[in-house]
């Protein structure tokens, strides 16, 4: 089998890889994304970097943001608002003087879902639910082997699953409502909460103090995992995935949260599951990974 | 094309009839479940009436409870607690000396949902979420023409969708939980939250109240559509269907719960996003022509 190569485009830095002939990754260095240079230069650089790695049809490609329906034009993306109505996958296709089929490209929490569901923490586990803890709260879910994107596309946002009602809020989130997920139990929610209770914001030391005795950091985490539960009693109440996997930089705290998570799905799950809740496995190479899958998957070959 | 058989099974009826050969329903004359007669007798009953239907294989059938996972046993059916732990499927397809491949089985509000996308108000709607506002308040998602299932089989229980914390409730669910949508927004619900408001409680009577004028009736109707409309912003924010249709008795209230709808949608979804909502049009009769539909997609003919 040909080489295949997934891209990662995030915020500050670009990922990128080769799934070699037995599908294990060989990453590369990752590169800046220099945003502030274009939406059109960035694409150049897209396009000779699969070239260097040696890309042949299909190529998959992870982008933040959120596509118009049917389409893949980006119409919201935070991170990279240059690439708001641009036609990524077009516009990397005609430079590798490819048809656009040939590229595959998706959200990058989607991307993710489905590299840890291949090759990583869901290798074995079929269905599942990916929560990435970060910045904020992303999400994506892979379903019968493929990523499930709901019905016209924006689906999977666990991170603006309601939570609490306004009155148990100390800050709306930032999509301007009241009480969403990604509020209460994101990596950013998580440093002000420990603010607010006199702890230390270094999120490291905060799960050291918790690992190590009873106390404040303890139940800040049971608290937030708490929360973190809620949320995910409302993904098993609509899809009943058996696994979730827990990644970005405060999923490192897993083993803090855990406690919390059980409780508040207690709490809200009439069901009363205990689905398996994972760590992510491929860190920051998961969206490049999961690209180059949704590209064996999904993308067409050259002839 | 031959006849397609489907039967539905409720606490109190069974409903069937056929899909003629353009697919055109033919409903039979409903007869009363008997449950307190046994599972077994129930059985008799069903394949005598297919039979009599001139069912051939494949046959569907729609049953409220919930199967245990990768299985087609009742492990839970609060209304028909006699066919916990019958393989209702094997035994019918027994009974017509066929294999059990040949009989499709699913969950009413499934099967319900199916029918409503096939011949009802989702006929050229595509993907679509239904919810049935009756006792309890179901659900049911039918994707890429589909049932949607999630992942073990016990999702879109959009009744146990979490829409306040505690402090907001003045009862728990059936469930147990506290702050399920079914205990805002279904018809026992409504009744009770009418009687609480000094209204009464006759739903047809304080529709009309509502819509008539403004005042109380109006205002109660209003906030319990923004409940509903807090429930269904949850399956925007994770399954993203461009369709809702709205079924049950107290679906007839439609009219006067859109505006609430609509606001509690508002206030809740990220993306602020206007689906369409409709009733259902199949009314009493959706279950079994779903599952005569289930049988079309998944039933193995016979030989």
């Amino acid at each position: 089998m040909d080489p295949v190569v997934g891209i990662d485009i995030g915020g500050t830095a670009i990922k990128a890889g080769r799934l070699g002939p037995q599908g294990e990754p060989q990453p590369a260095a990752a590169r800046p994304t220099l945003i502030e240079n274009g939406a059109a230069d960035l694409c150049d650089r897209l396009a000779d970097w699969a070239r260097e790695l040696g890309a042949r049809a299909p190529l998959g490609i992870g982008v933040p943001g959120v596509f118009a329906p049917g389409t893949r034009t980006l119409v919201e993306s935070p991170n990279l608002p240059a690439l708001e109505g641009c036609d990524l996958r077009l516009e990397v296709a005609q430079r590798l003087g490819w048809a656009p089929e040939c590229i595959a490209i998706d959200n990058d929490a989607n991307v993710a879902a489905l590299g840890e569901a291949r090759l990583g923490a869901g290798r074995n586990a079929g269905d599942l639910a990916m929560v990435t803890l970060g910045t904020g709260v992303g999400g994506g879910f892979v379903f019968g082997g493929q990523i499930f994107r709901g019905g016209l596309g924006q689906g999977a946002e666990v991170g603006h699953l309601f939570v609490h009602d306004r009155e148990r809020c100390d800050e709306p989130c930032g999509c301007g409502r009241w009480g969403c997920l990604e509020s209460f139990a994101s990596a950013t929610a998580a440093m002000r909460r420990a603010r607010r209770a006199g702890l230390t914001d270094d999120l490291s030391a905060l799960c050291a103090a918790a690992r190590e005795a009873p106390g404040p950091a303890r139940e800040l985490l049971v608290a937030i995992g708490e929360d973190l539960g809620r949320g995910l009693a409302q993904v098993l109440v609509l899809l009943d995935p058996p696994t979730f996997v827990i990644g970005g930089g405060f999923g490192a705290a897993l083993d803090t949260l855990l406690p919390g998570i059980r409780a508040g799905i207690a709490e809200r799950d009439f069901a009363q599951r205990h689905p398996q809740i994972v760590a992510a496995t491929l860190g920051a190479d998961a969206g490049w990974i999961g690209a180059a899958c949704l590209a064996q998957s999904e993308g067409v070959r050259a002839n």
